[in-house]
């Protein structure tokens, strides 16, 4: 067994911290995965002690998982992508963390995806889960499309297709659009009988609830409900939008990632579809490349 | 002077809570304002406390305006219109509550605007402010349109007109959508000097803030910005599917309530804009006619 200060030189922390959870994996230098952790949000978006409590529980996880518990996180160098640090003062807050690492290069969730998928070289990835959003990392010049927020932006996403079948179902309901399939799913699924009961269950609900509700706006859609086709087109119109924007910075590779590409992509125009790449890696093993690339940067 | 006894059996209170503040009057027999008084958040979807807080101390203060701080709140009967009572969970919580007055009849903010629009007959109204919605009471028949809140519904309303132009800003800041003389004026007025700066000023907004972003949409789309045009017909016209959706229950009457309708009046259909006739009389005194209308039903 190799001893403590043998592995703290080749073991790698790779996060990618959510909205809605964070996941810790730890690496060695032959980029084999010894252990995975999860834990919940890691998006300092929602709170900085939170954030800093899922980073930390899904690491000590992770080593649980490697059965490295005799290791102690002050031996790891992690990558740490979080969503929400592409805003300047949600980066800096993360950055004077007074973290338990033996040193943390913190990126955006979108830059270790980015370079997850592409195995850490040049490329572009359109996200499209409980948000939505476009990456690009060309010749160390990045740049990000979208990345909004719910409820202003992120169109496409998860939560943008559940909130427009909301809108739409009760619009419908009060006779002011013409009626929809979704409407019977939709107050079946949430257990309601009218849209009294509706605008109670979706009053103050937030982007996670509303992604759950996308998937039902795709049946619909596929069912050839006029209101979901419209919704759908809209939303896959978007998210070329944003690949037409990440392909004129001329990435050698593509690829869309999040919850909702498998319902999603098929909705693309074709030029689209043809340009996209299978991911190779995940945005966790993104962070590990990340922290690599740093790791040697301030080596050398 | 009159006497303590004397008044109570004469004087009626009047609240109407909203989602911004409470107003409450007190009215004498003859239909004359004595006093008014203005507190916090009425809507009790956002707190029963602050709900119940912000109703007595609007009455408080009415009764202090009125100089008649002799008279007790448990001498009054109250006429209270709440937003947010239409959903019967709420309805049923705000009518449990240990209020300090003689009486009190509850109903909802829609109820209450249409018969002080209508001092106190059958009409309709049409509601945009922060939220909206419509509302006729024909017959004793009740029909509400929309209501549902934000950001799930209440289109045509200043928050749904605001949220939509930042979306827009924000497409076109990103390239997606062509460029829109919104952008520059709301970068300014929010002090932002980028898409990033936006993204974190918005960030977990609420309608009332959103709200407050709707008149440069009107005013750029006076201005013949296309994107904002699209906007405000877009609003427009669902505003117009209320009214159309009113008039089909035949009200004697029907008014335009809420902050926004000096902007958004004129761009409605030319027939529903002859159908509009002034409101008589302010939501405040509609919870009055209301309270009367009940107090004598409940005397017979």
């Amino acid at each position: 067994m190799l001893t403590s200060s043998d592995k703290s030189n080749q073991l790698f922390l790779g996060i990618d911290g959510g909205g809605s959870k964070c996941k810790a994996i730890i690496m060695n230098k032959d980029n084999e995965i010894l252990g995975t952790g999860i834990s919940g949000p890691g998006n300092p978006l929602h709170g900085f002690e939170q954030a800093t409590n899922s980073i930390t529980e899904s690491a000590n996880l992770a080593l649980k998982d490697a059965g490295l518990t005799h290791i102690e996180l002050a031996e790891l160098t992690a990558g740490v992508g979080l969503a929400g640090v592409n805003l300047p003062v949600l980066f800096d807050k993360m950055a004077a963390w007074q973290h338990p690492f033996k040193a943390m290069h913190l990126a955006t969730d979108l830059l270790i995806a980015c370079l997850g998928a592409h195995d850490g070289e040049d490329g572009a990835v359109i996200i499209s889960g409980t948000g939505s959003c476009g990456f690009a990392c060309v010749d160390e010049q990045q740049t990000i499309v979208g990345a909004h927020g719910f409820p202003h932006g992120d169109k496409g996403s998860g939560a943008w297709f559940g909130l427009q079948g909301v809108k739409q179902v009760l619009l419908s309901l009060d006779g002011i659009v013409a009626s929809t399939v979704m409407s019977d799913v939709l107050l079946k699924k949430l257990e309601c009988k009218d849209d009294t009961d509706l605008v109670e269950a979706v009053a103050s609900q937030k982007a996670t609830y509303y992604a759950q509700q996308a998937n039902l706006v795709f049946d619909a859609a596929e069912q050839g409900d006029k209101i979901a086709l419209a919704i759908v087109n809209e939303g896959a119109e978007y998210i070329n939008g944003i690949a037409r924007t990440l392909m004129a910075k001329n990435p050698p590779r593509m690829s869309m990632l999040g919850g909702l590409t498998p319902r999603l992509k098929s909705w693309l125009a074709d030029d689209i579809k043809t340009a996209l790449a299978e991911p190779v890696s995940s945005p966790e093993v993104g962070a590990v490349l990340y922290a690599r690339q740093q790791h040697s940067k301030h080596s050398e």
